[in-house]
């Protein structure tokens, strides 16, 4: 049968890195390609006894249907943390519970966005947000990120330069790919810069509790005076990715709207592990817990920026993070991404090329995403030289 | 702040019936109402043991990121069990697992319809869908429900008269709202009409195994020979509600675009609930426990259409449901619904109006919808005198 898909289905395929993510895990090789948290981050055990005592007492809570907005402690819990680690929440905002934060970039735009809409985005960016936009009929359009977050002529250009802007999507800490962190001063131009062209922010924020190193910039969602930014945050980096649970924090008469689109795309979060990370955030110390997957990471960047400025040659430009998951390798422009990439994958190794991130999908890239989450402190090392020798090579040759 | 919020979201409400399930649970409050399975249906205690041999054992596949198409073994589990009890599944056929039902429906949407495409639907059908279809843009176009299914006539006349018709949907087996089957007749002249017009079925089935008397029908999918069906089921009224858990099955092709949907939408399903199934399926005698379920609303269904026949005065009419959780009840049009639904609600017994699961907002309806499968058997005996009560005191009104 000739299938008449919608036209913004057309053309959209699976995300380069789930597919790459699938053919891994063969004997001896190193990926570098995951977005995966580690899973020494999962309080198993803490888990484990607290479904134990959900099956044991509240049975038909977990396996009931639950109301869209969310289990109505967790939510509690949620908004009172965000105000106290992050100054997020008014009285004029509230909080629902997602599945997993890709729901909550996706509902968002779901919900501002006509066909045709504008949605600004960082350039490079996180692929599923790319992606969900486009799935959506809106339009993502690059900003070039620099080493302290957006470029900010670029992206008064872009505002002025477009039409029905809707909204900027943004990952100001730790991103991904890139690892950069916005700074204050540009998180303030940013926001003074919605204010004038009348844009909403979303402020996607997955990796900021992972940070092992400087200090913390304040979010946006904790300057927006104004009801402009929608914050979405996730348990994936620190309780669990496969649960999928993410909340958006945000103004009231948005949440309503955006209770609605839940409502119709998969009624509600499951229910039971809502009520596990209820639990486990009201009878065990969370900050805790996210202070040792910090060390963790703290000590896996440590090796691999180590590893890089030791082996890797000087030619080819990195981030060097202060948290989160990710950092971000540049080669010479007169190499060839995707041949070092290609004979990465001879050897064993993976990394993620650029163009997997690109809001122009034909836009050249020499860069590519390195995990540190992942891999074994020695995966880390072996593969940072192997990609060393691979660079060292490709030099000799150019 | 002005929130210009998308033209699709601007008029949409949150479904009438989960904004009445919340108001609901007042002490002797009788409920018919609710759309949910008994929680006595949830096998707590087999499900507590598989969790914790899954946090014992499996703790980093349950609690990691997932692949989008679900988890391998209950994807093949399920094939297996459509393929045995069914007849579903062909070749050129694949299986997606999805969150809950109602994702199933609402990127089957996604994939196939373009802004201003129509849907054409039983009229009245399950809210869920309707509100998933408009979310999208689409348009939901409704064709009258017959005793025996869909109204052929009408039918024909819609696929006639509305341009760019992308498909059918319908739930043949104890339709929500009405309880009512399609015949095995009007199924083949329904599917002929589909090919006849080039247009795709939407075989929902969520309450298909609670069949407790009669002769099971075969489902469309299970009589498709051109990839034309896509079907969806889902585990919520046979294990949990509140874990959602669903699943579609369609061709290869539709289901890799499907696979790209979800992706962006919440990149996979829970995975440790997809285990459980997968385990229990296994483990235990699953048509065993559904044969108990069948039997507990068998029990509940005849409580009910004893109490109507009892008490109800003759001009109130109810449709007898061979399976599922609902019946469908209609006054005489000389009674106002909106006057009934009030003094029923004044006696604290809740049903849902009609007008609830029209196609067309502005319809005028005298049914409503009773629920079977949650209330006591005291409650359904008691909640229906009520009723009968009420509707013999508007009569005499009238």
């Amino acid at each position: 049968m000739d299938y008449s898909v919608s036209e913004k289905f057309r053309n959209l395929k699976p995300s380069a890195i789930r597919e790459i993510f699938k053919s891994l895990g063969a004997a001896g090789s190193i990926s570098f390609a995951a977005g995966n948290p580690n899973p020494d981050s999962f309080p198993v055990e803490e888990m484990r006894g607290l479904a134990d005592e959900i099956f044991g007492k509240e049975a038909v809570t977990a396996l009931q249907y639950g109301i869209t907005e969310g289990y109505a402690p967790l939510r509690k819990l949620v908004a009172e943390r965000l105000k106290r680690v992050y100054g997020i929440g008014t009285p004029d905002d509230d909080l629902i519970i997602v599945t997993g934060g890709q729901q909550g970039i996706e509902l968002t735009c779901k919900v501002m966005c006509n066909e045709g809409d504008v949605v600004l985005c960082e350039n490079p960016s996180f692929i599923g947000a790319l992606n969900a936009f486009r799935s959506l009929g809106a339009r993502p359009v690059g900003v070039p990120l620099d080493g302290d977050g957006i470029n900010l002529e670029e992206l008064e250009n872009a505002l002025k330069n477009n039409k029905n802007v809707k909204f900027l999507y943004t990952i100001p800490t730790f991103q991904n790919p890139a690892g950069i962190t916005t700074s204050l001063e540009k998180r303030k131009a940013v926001l003074k810069l919605a204010e004038k062209y009348g844009i909403l922010i979303l402020e996607d924020n997955p990796y900021g509790d992972l940070r092992f190193t400087g200090e913390d910039v304040p979010t946006y969602k904790s300057m927006d005076t104004e009801g402009r930014v929608i914050y979405c945050g996730s348990f994936s980096k620190v309780l669990s990715a496969g649960m999928r649970i993410g909340f958006l924090s945000a103004n009231k008469e948005l949440i309503s709207k955006i209770v609605v689109a839940k409502q119709v795309e998969d009624v509600h979060t499951n229910v039971f592990f809502q009520m596990i990370c209820a639990k486990y955030i009201e009878r065990y110390d969370l900050e805790a817990h996210i202070a040792e997957i910090r060390e963790m990471y703290r000590r896996k960047a440590g090796l691999m920026i180590g590893a890089l400025e030791e082996f890797m040659p000087k030619e080819v430009g990195f981030t060097r993070p202060e948290g989160g998951i990710f950092l971000w390798c540049s080669l010479p422009e007169k190499l060839s991404l995707s041949e070092f990439v290609r004979r990465a994958g001879e050897k064993n190794v993976f990394v993620v090329p650029g163009t997997a991130f690109s809001t122009d999908p034909e836009e050249e890239s020499h860069s590519f995403r390195l995990n540190y989450s992942m891999p074994s402190d020695e995966e880390i090392g072996q593969g940072i030289k192997i990609l060393a020798d691979i660079a060292r090579e490709m030099l000799a040759e150019a």
